[in-house]
This record gives C-alpha cells, structure tokens and sequence, in this order.
C-alpha cells in the first residue's frame, strides 16, 4: 500500500480550522486515547480520550484529529475520491492510542542465558555464576563470534514481536561488543534496522529505531587488568569513530561497571561530539550515576533504584526523565521500582523494557505497563503516560512521537478492544492488534 | 484432517516392547518435556524430559513414547505407509509439553468489570464499590439478561485464547446464574462447548471441558434476606436437576457466601449425587473451608491464603489439591499464595487461571506459571508440573491428561522454542505454537 501514489485530498472544515490537505484517514475509531500533553477539543480525562473519533494523516504526519461527527462531511469527499488513491482505515470502533516508545532496550545480541537465569533462581550467587562463566560476558562472546546476518536476524525476530505488541518506536544500545569492530557492526546493525529503504524490512515491519552506543557496558576480559586503557579506548576512539551512528551515549554506572569519575569523563566527551545522554544510574548501589545526570543535563537516567531524593530533585530541576524497568525486577525477583516516589518528586517517569538476556527478556510493552499497575500502584493513565509520551521524552522525541496530535507522527497502536479501560485489567494476552504506522 | 481415515499401523519394536499398532507420529521433537509420574527410559531430570524424542498415537491415546533413534527404523514404514493414512506430524525440532490443565476458571459470563477495577486501584474500598452496584452481583445481572447465543460466543473466543497459549483442558465453573433457569443454561452451554461432534467446534478448536456446579457461588439478591431458602434450593432442586451435567460442585465457603455447615451440607449432598468436590476455601479470611474439604474427600481445595498448618496436613492426609491463583494476587495487589508452605507440607500443588470478571481476567496459562515462577518463588520445574499433571490431579483426570505417558490422551503444546528452560525466563510473550490435540 505504501507504493500507492499519495493523492492530497483539500479538505474546507467550519470553524476554526481552514484548509487540510490529507492523504490517508483513519475513521470509526471507538476511542483515541489522545495521551495528548496539550487539551484536545472534544476530549475527556488525564489521557484526553474522544470517544467516536477520527483522524487524517498527510504524509506521515497527523493533521486533523476530532470527531466521527466532525470528520464526516469530509470522509464523504474522501470516500468519492479513494478510487483515485485516498486511503481510507476503519477501526471499526477498535481503541487507538500512540504506539508504546520501548525507550530502553539491548536488543542486538546472540546467546541466551537461560542456564544462568535457572541457575540464579536455585539460588546460586552472583559471584558463582560469574565464576562458572554466566553474566553478561558470556553474552559478549557470543554477540562477538556472531555473524552479521545471524544479528540482524535475530533483531528484526525480536522487533517483530515488539511491534506484534504495540511498540512503534524502540532505543537499542550496542554494549555486548565491548571492542572497536563488534561495537561498530552493532551499531550498522541497528542503523540498518532503520532504513525504510532497506527493501528486506516491509512497510509492515518499519518501526522507529533509536541508535544508543553504550561502549561503557561493562570492562571487556581483555582489559580487566587495565581497565583506564579501555576508557580511553572508549574515549578516544570509540566516541569520535560513532559520530553520526548513535543518538546517545549512555554509561552504565554502577559498582560492577564504571565509576561516577569515569562516566563523567566519558559522556563529557560524548556530550562534546554531539550525543545527547544516558545513564544506567544507582541500579544496585548508589553510584552517583542520578546525579551525574543531572549535572550534565542527561536526557533519561534509568533504573535509579537507589537514587536518593535530593538527586530526584536534582533530576526534576534538569528536566532528566527517570526511566523505570519493571522487568528486571520480575526476572531478579528484586523489590520492584518505587514508581510513586518518582510521580511524587514531580519526574517525569518513562517505563521501558530493558529487553536483554540477562535480566529481562520481555519484548512486551503491555507485560511492562501490567507489572507497573500491579507492583508499582501506577494507574492506568500513569503508565500509558509512562509506555507512550514520557517514552519519548525519553529519547528527545516527545515532538515527533508519543501521542496523538496535530503535528506528530502517525505511530499507534490499534487495539482489539472496545474500551481502553481493558488494558491492564484483562491481562496476560496481546491485546494489540497491530501496530499503525503511516509515513 | 480428522475426517481422514485412520489407518492402523502394526509395528514391531526390538526389546521388552513388542508390537505396538498406531495411527499418528509426532517425529522430529527437540525435547519432550513429559512431566512423567513414573520414570521414562531415556528421561532425565524432574520433569523427566526426552532430547530429540518421538511419539505414537492410536486413536488419540499415546502408545510409545522415545527417541528419535529408537523410532526411526518404524518412521521409515510409517512414510512408506502414510500416503494410505498414517499421519506424520514433524515437530521441526521444537519443545513440546503437556497442553496446560486449567483446572479453576469462571469463563461463562456476560459483561466485564474493568469500572470495578480501576475505581478499587484508585482506593475504593469493597463496601463503597458493592454500594455503588458492583461486584460478582454485577456479572449475575449480565449473565442473566444474555442470550445463549452472545455466552457461547463469547465462552468460544475465551477458550480460543486459551488454547492459543497451549491450553488443552479446562475446567468451567457456573455460578453467575444463581437461579435455577439461569444455572441450568450455564451447564448447558458448557457441555456443548464439550461436544466434539458439535460442528460448530472445529477440530482445531476442540479443548476437553470440566463442567462444575457453582450455584453456591454468592446469595443472590432475591434471596438476601432469607439465604436458608436459597441453600435449599441449591440442596433440593439444583444438585438432583444438575446430575449428569457438571463432574464437580464447588462451594464458595468464605465469610462473604457461605459458612462452613452450609458448604458442608451443599457438598455432602452433591457427594450423594455423584458429583465429586471442590472448595473455594479460606480465601479472605479462616473459612473452615481447607478442613473441610479434607473431611469430605475433595478433589481440591483453592486459594487456602488462610489455610492453617493442620489444615494442610489434614488435606494431604486426604489427598486434596491445593490450587493456588495468582491472577487474583496480580488484580488485588494481596499478597501472593505462599507455595513453598504448601510444597513443603507435602500437598500436591496446582496452579490455574481463575479466569473471571472480578479478579482475575486472565486465560494465559504461560502468565500464570510465570507469576509463580517471580512472586511465589516456585521453579520452571514445580511451574510446570503444576500446570499439566497436578491441574489434571485437581479434575481427577491424573489418568487421563497432564503428562506425556503410554496410556494418556493425545493432547499436548507444541512450542516456538528449541529449550524448554526458555520457559519463565523468557516473558510477557506467548511462547506456545499451538496445542496439539489428536482424537
Ligand atoms: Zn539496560
Ligand atoms: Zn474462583
């Protein structure tokens, strides 16, 4: 349908609004959960839904949202000129809200860690596990010794099922490669995944991608013994070398990993090159990682789990979202994040997968927003905010993405359910039917 | 495929088996995961799984169970034979389990009550929601003002979902009728969702149904005053109409339906009957109902938040099941059922679904064991042997259904994955394929 020659359909409305020209409409939906962030005329509650609602599209791009009523006239004109190419979507009285932005993912890798996973819930220790060769290093050998093909085969599975589920816009972060070669084919990789002209990806497959270099995962074997040698490495050849390839730079900083001094040197760097900024922050100990994002005005700080409150405040003051990631708390069987006390110090909070074979191996948006109601008292608004918009706060594209409004991206989910409400409460199944992108 | 002829195939095995007549093959299996009860040849494990297995069906019953190796001489033969009859299914080198027993759900009803849900999120209490015309009342009215035809629709898309998560047995619970008329229909309309020759039911869409009588479910409105006469009724002309329509009788015996001397006098009469028991027992508060069910020789008793310590070992004296269902826990934010107390008290534990309108409206199987597998601290190997062979002990089906044995129906999930401890691990999605069920 894509091929399709885009017609411009010049549609008069009364009113305030005055010439629209569209190109595809999407009519007969029973509810728009807007998420919009400004109030939507005809639209009720903290999520702005309109109940019976439509929308028009030109280019990509939502130009008109109301209601059936309102659209009516014009789906008239646009039904007598679809034979010449106006395309017209009935949802059939489905709900529509934006597509989830999965803000937080490790998706390119090979291997799985079940074995260790198991082995972890039988109660072996962290520092067993490592001495047998589980963590995250076993999965850098095997992204490491996998080929580019099987990668990519593996992400375009992974993002598949991401998209089955709702999800219309995904970040990866490189981080299993831990060396100049694999970190740069991770990130062709993910840049790959992108490109809507690669004629491999279908339309139907198309989904936002998000290029994060997180170089600074974890010390590489190799380095062990000379750890300031690969944060120069980091430093002084990765960054320059990924220019143009990665949105963000992010750091995991944290006991195991890198120190706050060494994250500070390294997305100083980064920030300097043109990287907006990520923190894997105060995940397992309080590691300063909240704070350094504030002061360098990351633009998420994820995890946060021992992140105190006056670096909540610091985070709030810098306008950094704090992104929370439920999954590694069901996996881990870890206290799950206080969601209540970042909502209550004002954040904005993002909800995310952390999709990764260590710690949280779930490709699902809705699983997340379920765990969030269930195990973190969030709402239903609270984390379609949370799954939705503060997403894309999360990655800078709260202007693009996010939710539904004149001037945004179509990115959404359509729905097979009658009422919005059924989300969270009717659990455990996909209760997406597809995910709606139009460019 | 089932109109298909079924050809009989005599086989000869070298050894202690000797010949073995079949009309199905499921060759090519990666594992066969076969929850034996008693140790297999070529088994390993607690779950007794069979690398690169194969098995043979006649009729719809398992009569061989192996590997690959051992069967291949007979597989040549079959091939040879197979354009006269005999079926070959190849698994493509997948997992295959036992089909999920579902052995606790309330899946005939009209309505939903997701304004319920999110009104109890937002803090109303129990009271303030049965004030405002809510609860279990809610979905009585509904159920009773449906036709045959939207409960059977809509009873038909529900055990669609659940078989498309690898369910293959599933118990159903009346009780949202709670009058003689409304009641009646309700068994109905389960026994014919029962009826393999009912041409409305697809193969594909055939799943064995477990009808229970739940009449004393909760004292309907017309009764509220005089709850003795609907006992009565329950004792005097729902258990005697009822016989031959439902396999079991359940009483909800808690604070807020019925005592402890009602249950007993509703179960003791059903027991007359022929019906055999289940308990909803101990639920919100100390019910009796666990010691009960033990006095009276239950099949099972279910959710036992409250069951004492004696109560447990009076149950395992009797043989009682004790299914726990975390949906409920997952919908209430209550605490989750304390698994290991119950393994540890020796009981054999069942997990189910619970699938209902009020507090767990869930029909995936996968979510349930994962549930169980975070927050109740059970393994993937207690996990599964409670939602196959320990589900079919709660429906007195032990015999027939729950594992992959010489002797059981055929009826099994074939899943998307090559490694059954991907199982809890990886989540949030529906790793089942597709039940596979031959008659
Ligand atoms: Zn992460
Ligand atoms: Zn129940």
């Amino acid at each position: 349908m894509d091929q399709r020659e885009e017609l411009e359909l010049a549609m008069t409305f009364d009113g305030p609004q005055a010439e629209i020209k569209a190109s595809t409409v999407i009519r007969n939906i029973g509810q728009l959960v807007t998420v919009a962030q400004q109030p939507i005329a005809g639209a009720s509650g903290p999520l702005q839904v309109i109940q019976d609602a439509a929308l028009a599209i030109y280019k990509g791009t939502i130009v008109w949202v109301g209601t059936e009523d309102e659209g009516e006239p014009w789906f008239q004109q646009a039904a007598t000129a679809s034979k010449d190419g106006i395309k017209i979507i009935d949802a059939q009285g489905a709900v529509i809200t934006p597509g989830f932005v999965d803000s937080h993912t490790h998706l390119v890798f090979a291997g799985d860690r079940a074995e260790e996973f198991h082995l972890r819930r039988a109660g072996v220790s962290y520092g067993e596990l490592l001495a047998q060769g589980h963590g995250i290093l076993t999965t850098m050998t095997a992204t490491r010794k996998a080929d580019t093909e099987t990668l990519l085969t593996l992400a375009r599975e992974r993002l598949a099922s991401m998209r089955q589920h709702g999800t219309t816009t995904v970040e990866i972060k490189t981080g299993y490669g831990l060396d100049m070669i694999t970190e740069e084919a991770c990130l062709r990789i993910i840049n790959s995944l992108n490109a809507f002209e690669d004629t491999a990806i279908t339309p139907l497959e198309r989904m936002r991608i998000v290029p994060t270099f997180l170089g600074a995962h974890s010390i590489p074997p190799e380095y062990r013994d000379r750890r300031s040698e690969y944060v120069e490495l980091v430093i002084e050849q990765m960054l320059p070398a990924f220019v143009g390839l990665a949105r963000f730079c992010d750091v995991f900083c944290e006991r195991e990993a890198f120190t706050e001094e060494e994250s500070r040197r390294i997305l100083t760097r980064a920030q300097e090159l043109g990287y907006n900024l990520k923190l894997h922050a105060d995940q397992l100990s309080p590691s300063g990682g909240a704070r350094l994002a504030a002061e360098l005005g990351a633009t998420s700080a994820d995890h946060l789990d021992h992140a105190s409150d006056s670096d909540l405040d610091a985070m709030r003051e810098a306008g950094v979202v704090a992104t929370l990631l439920p999954g590694c708390s069901y996996t881990l069987r870890s206290p799950y994040p206080a969601a209540r006390r970042f909502l209550d110090h004002g954040l904005h909070v993002a909800l995310a997968t952390d999709f990764n074979p260590g710690t949280s191996y779930c490709e699902n948006m809705q699983m997340i927003l379920g765990l969030a109601m269930s195990e973190m008292d969030m709402s239903l608004e609270e984390a379609l905010t949370a799954t939705t918009i503060n997403g894309a706060r999360a990655l800078a594209l709260q202007d693009q993405v996010g939710s539904v409004e004149v001037g945004k991206q179509c990115e959404l989910a359509l729905w097979s359910i009658k009422d919005y409400r059924e989300i969270g409460y009717h659990f455990g199944t996909n209760l997406v039917q597809s995910a709606l992108v139009e460019r």
